[in-house]
């Protein structure tokens, strides 16, 4: 836990609602008179959305996996340093849409990268910088594509390089996400990303509800 | 070394001369009948040449010295694997204009980071791929940049982020550079890059000729 302030991140597979609960989760905790920061990855800082343009515009083959994951890092960097810690030292809700889960599930489980070295190229890199909250939103790999598709219609697809890849790619991220919250129950909640918007939000606010109690903020 | 071909990397201070010395020695094998590859870090890929553009067109203080790091480790990656390592195992002479040394040296040295961890993460990253031969281009830092000053005259300032830090600076980087060549004296060859362009590569010739007559090329 950061020594002041609150750091939640909402991870969980492509489609499964992040963006969507992110702002609504902000609008309820700006209500209730909190100061909430919202921010991204990867991005967050014109050096970071920088990145996030390189790295989501390449082709899939186009970035080896291990420059991948050092270029989020590096993003990461940029973001901690800069946004998120700054913002928590002065006592303030920061939402990330999506963190480091992401890389874990991504990189590690997607790619294959030792999960030991991102961990520790994590540390040296965050001053190993965990969200006080990582709310997962599960919910099975084809409903969030068919979210997603439906969504990207509308949408310019640059950024969709992650999506054209398979539903079993997406379901051993999904298990990726759920095996990070088992290993650290005290710092994830899982909830049920299925169902109305209205109702993925209520189940949101509800597992929130028990750590902002405890939190400084 | 590699298993087959031979790597040499050049490194200097700003205006030592490396680009300079890369294109004649690679004149020279060429003569000489050897199949050479020149390329440069950052760089040497379209991706590494993406990030050359991020990091150097940056504003001084815009990237976290630790994000460098990454940046210039995520340039390597994709330049190791799709550049280098396979130019290696076709038998090729690879002249890299900078390559891991410049990172020791500005994002060690020059920026603060720890040198163990700059190891490291090379070592995971490129699979601890080391130059057969580093050249280093000795030169007073002040002669470099008044070298480099009347260069940049007539090209665009924006590639020259590291040259506007002071000398001292710079007199730190050279002394880095001496440092690792005499940490390991059997794979650096120091030489004077002080006097004419046809004295330096004089030099060079001389100081590469040993390792290459015990080089599979
Ligand atoms: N509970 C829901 N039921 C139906 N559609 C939803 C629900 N939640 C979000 N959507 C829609 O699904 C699409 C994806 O949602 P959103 O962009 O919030 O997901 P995301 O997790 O941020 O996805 P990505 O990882 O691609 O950024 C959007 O079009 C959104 O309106
Ligand atoms: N021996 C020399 N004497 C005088 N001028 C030189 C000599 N070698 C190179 N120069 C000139 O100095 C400038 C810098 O040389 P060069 O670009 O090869 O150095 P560099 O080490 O590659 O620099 P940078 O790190 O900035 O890329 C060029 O204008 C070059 O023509
Ligand atoms: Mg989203
Ligand atoms: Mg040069």
């Amino acid at each position: 836990m950061g020594a002041q302030g609150f750091f939640l991140a909402v991870e969980g597979i492509d489609g499964s609602g992040k963006s969507g609960i992110v702002r609504s989760l902000a609008a309820h905790l700006g209500a209730e008179g909190r100061d909430v920061l919202v921010t991204r990855e990867p991005g967050g800082t014109p050096e970071g959305e920088a990145i996030r343009g390189l790295v989501l515009a390449g082709a899939d083959e186009a970035w080896d996996p291990m420059a991948e994951l050092l270029l989020m890092t590096a993003a990461r960097v940029q973001h901690v340093r800069r946004v998120i810690a700054p913002a928590l030292a002065q006592g303030r809700v920061v939402i990330s849409d999506r963190y480091a889960g992401s890389t874990l599930a991504y990189q590690g489980t997607g790619r294959g990268l030792s999960e030991a070295f991102i961990r520790t190229l994590h540390a040296e890199a965050t001053g190993d910088l965990w969200p006080d909250l990582t709310l997962v939103l599960d919910l099975e790999a084809g409903i969030g594509l068919a979210r997603s598709r439906r969504r990207l219609t509308g949408e310019t697809l640059d950024e969709g390089r992650f999506e054209s890849l398979d539903l079993a790619f997406h379901e051993r991220i999904r298990a990726a996400f759920l095996a990070q919250a088992a290993r650290d129950p005290g710092r994830h909640a899982v909830i049920d990303a299925s169902g109305t918007p209205e109702e993925v939000q209520a189940r949101a606010c509800a597992a929130l509800a028990p750590f902002l109690a405890q939190a400084p903020v």
